[in-house]
């Protein structure tokens, strides 16, 4: 055995079992271990981000470590992007990352590169292996670490040698290092400030689902708390049926006149809210006068244990009222907007879909219109980095087979890692993609306002994307994904329930 | 003036004139900026690999430092594989990467990264602006760190409050470093080696273009020296009418086999020749037994007057025998292959074209073929991170708008980065792109066939780009493209003639 089938083995020996891979080279021998060793699935991705992209939603679905297979520093920088969105969703994902073998390294080839000084800004765990004796246990430890709560991104450097070299064997599983508990300090503190009244809770992670958010809805209908979560929290339950969550919203002026009135704002999971930029003469952390925030558990605590502890002190046994079903209206017919469309998607989201939202200003303020749609997962852009829906989406179908992923997508960010639509054609996913084209970097236009800049010239250029009109069916039948464009209402609506009826990826390029 | 007028200001006034662009919120007033300040041209990019790899291709073309603006660490990620390629190419680029008001980085925002840990590995030169006052003098020593040769990377990062603060106004260019002289005694040393015979010159930077070529050349003509050039140098000037160069092979038993014989290998800007990976039990270092690396010139030093000095010390006065112009002939009608390519290429390439070459497996052996053609610019993969073919003909072709641009490209790495397309056909820039679509990672099957692992199973599906079948021709159109598929040798022909004849962007799908 070498150290390549020592690590395949051990990764799937510690439940490891999806691999998006796009190596070279230096993975050759992982690749061949991929045929001796049951167990490990390889999902081919035509660019490194669509593959970290993926990584991400599978985990983020599963709740458990995907791996993927990155070639050298340039491939590996090729996905960092959307392992920072990983990193900042709290996402397990293990990167196996090739590198030259140890002895070509000093000669300085072209492809040689700094892989651990790329990886480090992303990775919460990494190591390099020297030996190929080691490989397994390394592998073992990277897995504990990408495992432990909330979730990390663990980046395991394998030079070729390591690779080809002779191995002992795999190595066995470590124990998960699970949620920690939250101390009684903490929880009667939440409670204190939950019987003062004018609190709200602020939910991010693993309590914005099922036990976890029974138990807040428990504490609001006791106590009168809101529930809010962060604006961009990485997964949340939502629909008929769930307890309604308010979400936090964008800007930095309408965050904090939100959260006015709120005494505490308990943090379950989440940080003291953020803007997501700065800007001139304005605060960076949007906490209303007079609120303070107080932490009930940080994200690597046990938020879900933490909440029925509060409202079992609090003695909160009622039952949340859950939201109603309710099927949004048919829009009028006419042109397209992304409050039409939102309602079109509210009336034909299947039971238990998943959406993955990347819509930025399309699908922002219309997010409340599925509260009432059916239940539903709903996957966020967590780090702001963009380029994440296609992907994520891409990941989520594949660990969810039996459900129907939707990706609400905006035309500009699509484009940077569009050829995850190759990968669900290759891979059948059940994915309809929605693009929202409005031909333009819509958000920075409005930043350019912001900033008192007059929308013209080459600032009005870079953030123009009709010159020429990406033309969204063509570039997904070009992946081998189904794809029509539509301009109105009664077309968009055809299409979308056309879509969720059929299985297999589609592409609705509805222009705006 | 704020800090970002003062910037633009200080890199127009340093001889910077185009910056490829993907910008965010955070470099909202430097986009601004440029409405205000004449003499920067924004290309907008629609993926910061593209934006990275074009300012290589313009800079490698114009000879002078090209900028990017890219957005935080993300952003700039994406942008580090063409940045590697650049770096190994020794091309001059002033990266201005924008980053969270100094005054909100504290704060943990979704976006916020460690923007300097992830520029490091790929930039010689970084700094983060810390007051809108001093950020004209960063920018003034950024252009001249990039432009110090042989050309390197400068990373800029501009946080939006140094952007937005006033500042006193732009900073004046400083002198540029250029290469240092070579020493008498390198140059002597080399004038004795190829006075005792069995030399090769090994070639790489500027000495493969006009005064370098023509003294090489005397050089070969008086001694019998080869003349060889490193397998990926970043540019050459070929074509009839110049000196031929030997292209160092890439496989590493041939590689070394083609310099046995040799007693000296006097290395002109290269370094002693290494393979592109290791392998076991082969030697990473090319060179036979029995045969000696000599400095002449590091890649910092005039290797152009250094050959001046050893041709004018040997007397070698004859002027080189320059390429003859020969007109490969038709292929037959049939299929295309690689081969038959190449000639169809060599036929119809315009004079004073410039050729970007990602074309892996598909090109390689046929590289010969051009040395009789129309004289031209050859550009290749320095770096060997796959995604720079179209980035870099895209870049080359806005910087020489009155010379076509042909790219020969694979179809696996124009997946990395097809965006280019988009901004190619935005700039109505005179190029044509061949892709070479053998739909497979096929150096990557004959890799796998080098380690003894059989092609089967998941690890041939790795390395099939078939299932679905890339359709280019939608993918072209779909960026505004215009676009053709063929299949045989008289298609490719007429097609590859009118696309010549025309202005503006096409694409051949090649299949293969």
């Amino acid at each position: 055995m070498n150290g390549a089938e020592s690590l395949v083995r051990t990764l799937v020996a510690s439940g490891v079992e999806v691999c998006f891979a796009n190596p070279g080279t230096s993975e050759m021998h992982f690749v061949a271990a991929l045929d001796t060793v049951a167990g490990m699935r390889a999902v081919l991705c035509l660019f490194e981000g669509v593959a970290t992209g993926a990584a991400d939603g599978w985990a983020r679905m599963a709740g458990k470590p995907a791996a993927t297979l990155l070639h050298l520093g340039p491939g590996f920088a090729n996905g960092i992007a959307n392992l920072h969105n990983a990193r900042k969703a709290r996402v397990p994902i293990v990167n196996v990352i090739g590198d030259h073998a140890t002895t070509h390294l000093r000669f300085d080839a072209p492809l040689t590169s700094d892989v651990a000084g790329l990886a480090r800004p992303v990775s919460h765990w990494i190591e390099s292996c020297r030996d190929a004796r080691t490989v397994a246990a390394a592998a073992a430890r990277a897995v504990q670490a990408a495992a432990a709560a909330p979730g990390q991104i663990a980046s395991l450097i394998l030079p070729a040698d390591t690779a080809w070299s002779p191995a002992e064997g795999a190595a066995p599983r470590l124990p998960a290092h699970g949620p920690a508990p939250v101390s009684a300090d903490a929880v009667g503190r939440a409670v204190k400030a939950l019987r003062a009244g004018k609190t709200a809770l602020l939910l991010r992670g693993d309590v914005l689902r099922g036990a976890g958010l029974a138990a807040a809805g428990r504490i609001a209908a006791a106590t009168g708390a809101r529930l809010v979560c962060d604006t961009f929290a990485p997964r949340i339950e939502r629909g008929a049926g769930r307890v309604v969550v308010e979400r936090l919203t964008y800007r930095p002026g309408p965050a904090v006149e939100m959260l006015s009135g709120t005494a505490t704002l308990i943090l379950v999971g989440a940080q003291t809210p953020i803007a997501f930029f700065g800007y001139p003469d304005q605060p960076s952390e949007l906490v209303p006068e007079g609120c303070t925030p107080l932490v009930l558990a940080h994200p690597h605590e046990d938020g879900v244990a933490a909440l029925e502890a509060v409202a079992d002190a609090l003695g909160a046994t009622t039952p949340p009222a859950p939201a109603p079903r309710r099927t949004p209206e048919r829009p009028p017919a006419g042109a397209l907007d992304p409050g039409s469309l939102m309602r079109i998607v509210g009336r034909h989201l299947p039971d238990h879909g998943i959406v993955s939202d990347e819509s930025i200003t399309g699908g922002f303020l219309h997010y409340t219109v599925l509260d009432t749609a059916a239940p539903h997962d709903y996957l966020n852009l967590a780090g702001g980095a963009i380029g994440d829906g296609l992907p994520v989406a891409t990941g989520a179908a594949l660990a969810c087979p039996d459900r129907k992923t939707v990706v609400l997508q905006a035309d500009g960010s699509a484009m940077y890692t569009l050829q995850a639509l190759w990968t669900q054609a290759r891979e059948k996913l059940d994915v309809v993609t929605i693009i929202y084209a409005n031909r333009a970097y819509k958000v920075l236009m409005d930043e350019l306002h912001l900033v008192g800049a007059v929308e013209r010239g080459q600032a009005r250029a870079l953030f123009d994307l009709g010159d020429p009109t990406l033309d969204w069916v063509r570039l997904a039948e070009g992946m081998g994904v189904e794809a029509v464009r539509v301009d109105d209402t009664r077309g968009f609506e055809d299409a979308f329930a056309a879509a969720v009826a059929a299985r297999g990826p589609r592409l609705i390029e509805a222009v705006l």
